[in-house]
């Protein structure tokens, strides 16, 4: 069949939109149509050329929502008309790392998604001309119709807009499952959040469904501030504003350092300050945000000895089939926000001013409705 | 009265053994007499000068066993001619911290202890012209007879031999606590231990009791391997013997890397090798090794964000008053061994002997019997 997609024909170029061809699914693959799609910065790094992974042309996207067209032999798990969404972490329930409860990290299909390819090594997409176009962490949400593994879809209710619900495809859950899979914060805890954006403020709203008593928001933008109230803030912090040590700051805020920490931001100088700002004994940093290549994080390692614990999440520590089509009844039951966090709303053609908004940081999410 | 102590006078001296003057017991405190004490790296740190936090003049030692001789007003969990564990770590279970089941760093001492006098701010110990000489880490059992706060003393089984037992009083119980209470590590579990001397050996004997499966042990100098077998070790590894890449040795030799890695070296360049050998998605390095005064340790996030943790532990996170008592009964009832580790009994005279032998790498433990 043929689709309308987002091609990312080369790293630095904007995107070109496209009729390409696609394959129908082979055996244990599904076609979905994509209803929206959610754009994140992973997104815009590939894009730009900085991830030494990247490999063009390919498809972007990964955040997306959309409806089963048809399924391939032996898929067992979706039938046309199910609605879901599509998992850049897949949940395979049959690896090492899905039988260990202590990781999210499925690797059943880890080398063949990193390749750019399907599990049976080629890709679905290509050019009218022929020419293969890759695949993009196992989703490629900026097309119209996308082909994925049974094992990387999560199935969710039917009356949820796919308009907000794709954002639990990356961002909300990332945010939230920081929170509750990975630091499993409990009722009262302080916690600080450096970073108030698309993953920052699903942070800040995971910590309030946990229960924190303190919700500390750290970011140079004061225009964070009302949204990150919205969410659950309690305190905001901008170093700008704080005259001496930023650490020193955050302990005496929080009467001798936050049980948890998380960053959002990326930055590795940010990632120490959190390390350094969570309490003696027993505080916990989560790392969240993606560094630039090359960077390290660094700190004294009695910071580690005197009872800190250094950890990262990817993916909030979710597992998507099992997990993601409970955060969607959370947004049904109201018991989380969505849409205030969905700033813009594209069409396919304008995707590239998409992520113009994101980097002159007008935008919190902006999806492309098909 | 008068006791017998080895005194460090200033830093980068021998010690000097002198008779002292000793007050006896205020309110909350203990008079005892030590019978036998072991000679731990963190004596011959401060004793160096390499200790920012070192004080002079003082009477070290912190690994001691003994006879309580008489309490102070308001004592009652101890009494003449019960057998004691001086701790470094002190457990009062009122502070935050003692009340928080996450640390074992009860921090109700805290100042007074840095400071190296008891909790009313005064010294114990002074020449025989007047002149103060400092508690060290709360202990200073390189004296016949010492005074403690009640909190931090340990009540033990009478038939258990002082010169064995002084060492649970650090190395037993920072090694085998690290393994139990810190990483929590399961049976069948796959550790690896850098650094085989005096607390690494314990940190094994802490993973064959926990029923780990396989129990590698790393260290530069090959010496260290019979012991290490003695003490649970499967697979040794030299890395000086290792062509190429150590981590990925490593992690060839565990199938993928360590469920637990260990650093009892103090070494920053092997805490970041102990991360990074440890498995994907949960492995969990603990670093029990005191770095040098200003040393860092680094590593990209990446480590962390695919599901490492970066831990440290401090006296083995073990809450002395509760936890060394039982790892004595370990000791009687055969469940550990101690006495192959104790490869040197000197006399007080000779103390700076012992300190001669862990420089030449002559000694795991050293003890001064009185
Ligand atoms: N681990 C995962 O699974 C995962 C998933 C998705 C995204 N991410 C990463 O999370 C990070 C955040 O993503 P986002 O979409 O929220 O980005 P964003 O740009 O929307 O938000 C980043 C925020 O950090 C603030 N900031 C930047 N530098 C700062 C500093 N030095 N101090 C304080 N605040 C600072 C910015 O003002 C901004 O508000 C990115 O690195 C992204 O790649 C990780
Ligand atoms: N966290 C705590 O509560 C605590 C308590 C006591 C001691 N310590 C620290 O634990 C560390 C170990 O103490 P110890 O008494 O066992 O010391 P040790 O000198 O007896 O043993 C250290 C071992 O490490 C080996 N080693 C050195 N460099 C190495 C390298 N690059 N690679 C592999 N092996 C290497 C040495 O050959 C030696 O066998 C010290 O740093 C000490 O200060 C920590």
């Amino acid at each position: 069949m043929r689709t309308r997609a987002a091609v990312a024909i080369e790293a630095g170029k904007p995107l070109e939109i496209m009729e390409v061809n696609l394959e129908g699914p082979k055996a244990g693959e599904v076609l979905v149509e994509i209803k929206a799609t959610g754009l994140c910065h992973t997104d815009a790094f590939t894009l730009s050329g900085a991830d030494p992974e990247g490999m063009f042309p390919a498809i972007l996207g990964h955040e997306g929502a959309g409806v089963v067209l048809e399924v391939g032999a032996g898929v067992t798990s979706l039938k046309p008309g199910d609605h879901v969404i599509p998992l850049y972490t897949p949940e395979c329930r049959t690896c090492d790392y899905c039988l260990n409860p202590k990781t999210n990290l499925c690797q059943s299909i880890r080398e063949t998604q990193g390749a750019g390819v399907m599990p049976d090594g080629t890709s679905r997409f290509s050019m009218l001309d022929g020419t293969p176009i890759l695949h993009y962490m196992g989703c490629s949400t900026f097309a119209n119709h996308t082909v994925l593994p049974e094992i990387a879809l999560a199935k969710v209710r039917k009356d949820a807009p796919f308009d907000k619900i794709c954002y639990i495809g990356c961002g909300v859950t990332t945010g939230i499952g920081a929170v509750i899979n990975t630091a499993k914060v409990e009722i009262g805890s302080k916690a600080i959040v450096f970073g108030l954006g698309g993953i920052g403020l699903n942070v800040l709203q995971g910590l309030r469904m946990a229960g924190a008593d303190q919700i500390i928001g750290v970011d140079l933008n004061d225009s964070k501030v009302e949204m990150a109230n919205r969410f659950g803030m309690t305190d905001f912090v901008n170093p700008a504003n704080v005259t001496g040590d930023l650490v020193a700051h955050l302990v005496e805020l929080t009467g001798g350092g936050a049980d948890y920490t998380f960053d959002a931001t990326g930055n590795v100088g940010v990632m120490r300050t959190a390390l350094e700002a969570s309490h003696k004994g027993w505080g916990e940093s989560i790392i969240i945000g993606v560094a630039p290549a090359g960077a390290e994080i660094s700190t004294r390692p009695f910071q580690l000895v005197t009872g800190r614990s250094w950890r990262g999440t990817a993916f909030g520590g979710a597992r998507g089939r099992t997990d993601v089509p409970k955060i969607v009844d959370w947004y049904m039951d109201g018991k989380i926000e969505i849409d205030p966090m969905i700033t813009h709303v594209l069409s396919l053609d304008d995707i590239n001013k998409g992520f113009d908004l994101m980097h002159a940081g007008e935008s919190i999410r902006a999806v492309v409705e098909f």
